[in-house]
């Protein structure tokens, strides 16, 4: 009784250029209840094409959710498919059709009479009071199924998810207690990760374990279900400590935090602060560590050099080691984080230096890169090799770093 | 035949925050070939469930993409399905086992005993080379159907769908001329953009305009479609020359290239550099610029002074002008741009000062932000408000200090 379907209705939805967004809100809302969304379709305004997918989730979904489709045009299809799925009637209702009216007259407007084909429910079917727009939802029991209507606009949808579906639900539901861990990993591949965990969690089917993997970051969800809280949390307790030994140092968050947040933590304890020097990720360091709210109170700043004259003239790097090493080189890293370092007086330095590619100008490969750090104790140095396009080698570059820092600092 | 479905394969997919993206780009290829996509759906990494919906796509659309599910894991399931709905067996392919390891090779890693699922091909499939990742994608037909199956990370997808699947779908399709206008537009929102082109896009059908808009940045698509390319780049020549001529200044670009390339070809037209000093934004201006192969010609570098202390020490401004206006003013933007510009020795400088938020130190309200410019003929500044969330008020901040420069470089 927990498989729910998710249709999202409109032409406008299979373009290139919009996604369903409500279908996030609708999941995260039926997850709290233990419901588990198996499918999510998108169809456009195809009264055949909906009808048969309406008919097609009852056969197999508890839960149908239907979002938009509920407007006043033609185009509008989501009640007369619903009705002919389960081959119900649609039902005229003075009632609904007077507080549409009410509400265009609050707003001094005149109800269109295209507007009537929004109180038409389908027989049988719950209104739900639509605060924010003009078409009700409708909440229809079948049988064992239930079929939900929602309107599409997020700002109607999102107050009727939480007031009216979600409170429905969980009456009809068993109760469900649900508890989880939220890891993230940096410096590890997905295949590497998962050879390594796969045995721990794979052993148990509750908790559920998500993997997914982002560019040089995997985040790994655990998610318990049980009749209480505390029997969840027992369930968990018998695979994550087996999964946090395995990580062991690459596991850097807990609870879902970024790199970016767990370093600037780290530097605010401390009451540190840190500088940059980029030069092959032009800024992209920086960016992400600024795009934590409250950053400025351990950030100070840094340098952006390029070319590697600025190297020398915004970090004092010395040109005879740029010569002979090559502006790619842990020396001149090395030499980057200590000139950040010196020039911002700032307690830590991380710089980066290499080819992103897609040509090499210095006859390095592409994606060969040196990550450096400096601090009070002296440079530290090391290389990296990634593989891939300019994009890829430098958010791999700025992820390698941040971590870089995150173990340097720790 | 040119009636599409989408399926993407993966359970990450049917959680609260990850949504299927790969379609859009998928939706706008198969647009070129006037092919529409009638429903996309997302279905976990469930056996059953998949091969039912591929089954089911295959009795409604005539080409079905399926994206995602081709990784090497347990988990990855669309090989198995996509062979059992079309009662087809899976056959090892040797060739591909060894191109598999001979990647593996390359980066100095083994090949896992796993990826060897990769290899396998539905019987009768076509592979398609996959140059960024192991898995090969696969062309299957099937009587008049076509079925593709494409790998999920969207780096690994967009070249399969460009190189291998839209010109193999071109072959088989009856043509159908397009032709497209491709325009980008900065410094308006999306409601004021629509009020100004709408009544000369509106009394035609053809060409069929879309309107993205996206943070401080809208897109406007033209697409005709005619039996020959003379009679489509007719249609467009009706509407996109009064579009052009109502956005004028605004207009950015004519064939979708993004604002940092468009200055970055303004810079090498005219032989010149360009370095940055940012504060609120932290890097983002710079990120954006390098993102561009071949930026080292003519972006040298900048600086990050998120602090007060590091305008002064870094950029040289005068620390009585930050007590007297503050750091959020004209005058620091435009002494941040003539610091960069000196001590870089640039051709042009740009700057940005401000106050992202969500707390602001200085008093001054969150939202508020400087440009500044720095060329040999002096400096100028401009003050912007934002509204908004952080995220938003420094996104919005780069692509102003962007569109700032392009006015000015001009």
């Amino acid at each position: 009784m927990r498989d729910a379907e998710i249709i999202a209705v409109g032409s406008e939805l299979l373009t290139h250029d919009k996604l369903d967004t409500n279908s996030l809100f609708v999941t995260e809302q039926l997850n709290t209840l233990g419901v588990e969304v198996r499918r999510k379709l998108v169809v456009g305004d195809d009264r055949v094409r909906l009808e048969a997918a309406i008919r097609h989730a009852l056969g197999h979904a508890d839960i149908v959710v239907l979002t938009g489709g509920l407007g006043p045009t033609e185009d509008d299809l989501t009640r007369d498919a619903t009705a002919a799925a389960l081959g119900r009637k649609l039902i005229f209702s003075e009632e609904i059709c007077e507080w549409i009216a009410e509400r265009f007259r609050k707003f001094n407007r005149t109800m269109a009479e295209i507007n009537k084909r929004q109180a038409y429910l389908v027989e049988g079917a719950e209104p739900l009071p639509n605060p924010r727009g003009t078409a009700p939802g409708q909440w229809i029991v079948s049988g064992d199924r239930v079929i939900v209507m929602l309107p599409g606009p997020p700002g109607e949808l999102k107050p009727l998810v939480v007031n009216e579906m979600i409170p429905r639900l969980q009456k009809m539901l068993p109760p469900l207690a649900i508890r989880t861990r939220f890891y993230r990993v940096a410096g590890m591949g997905e295949s590497d990760l998962d050879a390594l965990i796969a045995p721990v969690y794979t052993k148990v089917e509750n908790p559920a374990t998500t993997i997914l993997a982002g560019m040089g970051d995997i985040q790994i969800h655990l998610r318990a279900r049980a009749a209480t809280a505390e029997e969840a949390e027992r369930l968990l307790e018998q695979v994550a400590p087996q999964i946090e030994e395995l990580l062991g140092d690459r596991l850097y968050s807990r609870n879902g935090d970024t790199l970016e947040t767990v370093v600037g933590k780290m530097l605010r304890e401390r009451g540190a602060t840190l500088s940059v020097a980029e030069s092959c990720t032009g800024g992209m360091i920086g960016e992400r560590i600024t795009n934590v709210a409250g950053s400025s109170d351990y950030f100070v700043g840094g340098f952006l050099t390029y070319s590697d004259e600025m190297k020398v003239r915004l970090l004092g790097v010395d040109p005879a080691l740029i010569a002979e090493r090559t502006a790619v080189s842990a020396e001149v890293a090395r030499a980057m984080a200590e000139g950040a370092r010196a020039r911002t007086c700032s307690t830590y330095a991380l710089s980066i230096t290499g080819e992103a590619g897609p040509e090499s100008a210095t006859g390095i490969p592409a994606g060969t890169l040196f990550l450096g750090f400096a601090s009070e104790a002296g440079s530290e140095a090391r290389k990296i090799n990634v593989p891939g396009d300019r994009n890829r080698v430098r958010m791999l570059g700025a992820q390698s770093a941040l971590d870089f820092a995150r173990k340097q600092i720790r």
